[in-house]
């Protein structure tokens, strides 16, 4: 009978909640335009609007810090643009496979 | 000497970080893009891409509940589109601004 070495792998499933944000410098016009439109609609409290994006994604990898490095990775190549954007997100746990 | 019956308002200033993210039932071709496109860049394990609006405005107003009571008014009137789209919202106070 022979003994085979077996390494568990185990997957874990993330939800990541990405917020991409212009940088503070950058002007904003659709945000300058939005918070025009609500103040003739009566809000005349609202200033400072500025509009960014909130991307939400699965990613299934085996480590927590794996999928942060790869999330980071993503919104700097893809999802945001550095020189005018910021980006941060949250990492949240869904579900684990163990596979063989 | 006269009294003056004075009434003091004080101003609360209120950030509110707003998340417009399209229905479940709706179609997102540009997630769907962006999830081919990051798959093809080798992170193989993204599924489920979603692209919604993260809006960021400050409000000035004289109570929390007409702050919130304002601001779920803006996204069912301007901000969202309630057909296709959901919306949630976060306040948080800023400052408070006592006037005479």
């Amino acid at each position: 009978m022979r003994l085979l070495a077996r390494k568990t792998v185990s997957q874990q499933t993330y939800k990541a909640q990405i917020y991409v944000t212009l940088r503070p410098s950058v002007l904003d016009p659709a945000g300058t335009a939005v918070a025009s439109g609500l103040q003739q609609q009566g809000y005349t409290g609202v200033e400072a609007v500025r509009i960014g994006k909130y991307i939400q994604l699965t990613l299934t990898t085996d480590t927590e810090a794996s999928a942060r490095e790869q999330v980071d990775r993503m919104c700097h190549q893809l999802l945001a643009n550095p020189v005018i954007e910021n980006y941060s997100f949250e990492l949240q746990q869904l579900a684990t496979t163990v596979g063989g």
